[in-house]
């Protein structure tokens, strides 16, 4: 079954838009876990995974929080994930590695995301355009989700910057600004119209701008989205949900990863995981 | 010692602008290796640096070829990079990891590259902006080294975009594509007078597109470039080292990778990585 497929019937079955992101810092894990001998950050995803299973339609790791301990940590991402497959084998897995190298080398990132860790997903750079990415667009059955507009306060810095399309109105008049867009935008676009022949790209876009969210709907279509950015980064639940369901009432994955995993750092962690996952689940549900 | 200053002095040491690309795909690595038992990746590894070691200004592993083999890949990489250290700790190590998230998550991916893989420096996509990379241009003696114009065929598809700038004159008055310019120079204007206060920027500028490297030059001062793309890419020598040197005949690390390492596949491949090493040393040095 292809990412989409199997996403939109987990969104179906759990009534879920949420996506857990299992940003696991090791920092942050309760301390009487990590004062606990064996893999501390395992033991902490199993019970989040456990505790949120069935109130969710995806699970995010970012690879940022495991690639830091070396090889302990990405035999711990490995094992994450095959926890999931394992036990919860209808729950799709998003890579967040935000990766993109050149065409040949990002054969070696496939093997990485796809036939080792076993993930359904992964998130990428556009910068190095379409061109470059063809060996994760060419994975028909995983989901290839694009940067488009990032949540963080600085995304603006290159995305918002205003750009002159590469094809001008007949006549090569271009006025000015009035004809000119945001780069964020055109990166829709492209995914939009250009990437997504195999019906497997998604796009990125975070809840800190909402705005922003219901332009790239209007381009996009019926493409799902990857939205992270709710609950400790501010983004407001109601706007995003008006501004980014696609016509059949889904196409978001709404993120949440601190706010949900680190709502407790006390024994009761995993039960306060659940009953956050549930609240944003339910607040999701209330404007959809 | 900081990343620049180590860089300068081995290209002083070793008369030499060539940056090795130990991008060591398993499928090309010579078949009398691979059938050997024990790492033969890592042996391979260790032979092309042991024949390279006084011809080249740095080393650069691209994560892609160790990340696909999971934690055997990652644990070869590491095990790369100490030979490195341990053997010719003169020699800087520049991760190819073209990595970027937001703030705090990229404190993961410093801890990967700078204090688990004790690389020198890493390349990262400009996308989210500054504010997200802090975490690595706080690294005052790493170098970070952010993509502006890349080497592969597609890589204008967004950074030729042209983008009208941000601080229009005065009045606000954008006259249409004359006041306009390419993304990549932005990004370039952007590293060079915003992100690059610890003076530990570098830029990635192809080899594939010298007039470009030359409009980048015009903005970068003596700021330094990671330049691929010679060799199996197709870039020009000649044409390269014109555009690029800054004004002390240094500033560009020109990077080979298939063309040295997999110059032959045979039981000589050392040997002849040597030869390809001191010929485009030596054709650089022409130029310089």
């Amino acid at each position: 079954m292809n990412f989409i497929d199997k996403l939109n019937n987990l969104i179906e079955k759990n009534n879920s838009l949420v996506c857990v992101g299992l940003d696991s810092d090791v920092d942050k894990i309760p301390k009487h876990l990590a004062s606990k001998s064996g893999n501390f950050q395992l033991e902490f995803n199993k019970s989040i995974i456990d505790a949120t299973r069935d109130l969710v339609c995806a699970y995010k790791p970012n690879t940022a929080f495991y690639d830091q301990h070396g090889v302990g940590g990405l035999q711990t991402l490995q094992e994450t994930i095959k926890y999931i497959k394992d036990n919860y084998s209808d729950i799709p897995i998003i890579l967040d590695a935000k990766r993109g190298d050149i065409g040949n080398t990002n054969l070696g990132y496939v093997g990485y995301a796809f036939n080792w860790l076993e993930a359904d997903a992964i998130t990428l750079h556009p910068y190095l355009g379409k061109e470059a990415m063809q060996p994760f667009l060419d994975r028909v059955d995983n989901g290839i989700v694009i940067l488009c507009r990032t949540s963080n306060p600085g995304a603006g810095e290159f995305q918002d910057l205003l750009v002159i399309p590469s094809d001008p109105p007949a006549g090569g008049v271009v006025e000015g600004s009035h004809a000119a867009k945001p780069l964020y935008k055109i990166v829709a676009e492209k995914v939009v119209n250009d990437w997504n022949k195999n019906g497997n790209c998604l796009l990125v876009v975070g809840a800190t701008y909402p705005e922003e969210l219901a332009a790239i709907r209007k381009i996009a279509g019926d493409m799902t989205f990857l939205v992270p950015g709710v609950g400790a980064q501010g983004g407001d639940v109601e706007k995003t949900v008006k501004a980014g369901l696609n016509s059949q009432k889904k196409g978001l994955i709404i993120s949440s990863s601190r706010g949900i995993i680190f709502a407790s750092t006390n024994a009761d962690f995993a039960g306060k995981a659940r009953v956050e996952t549930r609240k944003l689940r339910d607040e999701i549900n209330k404007y959809r």
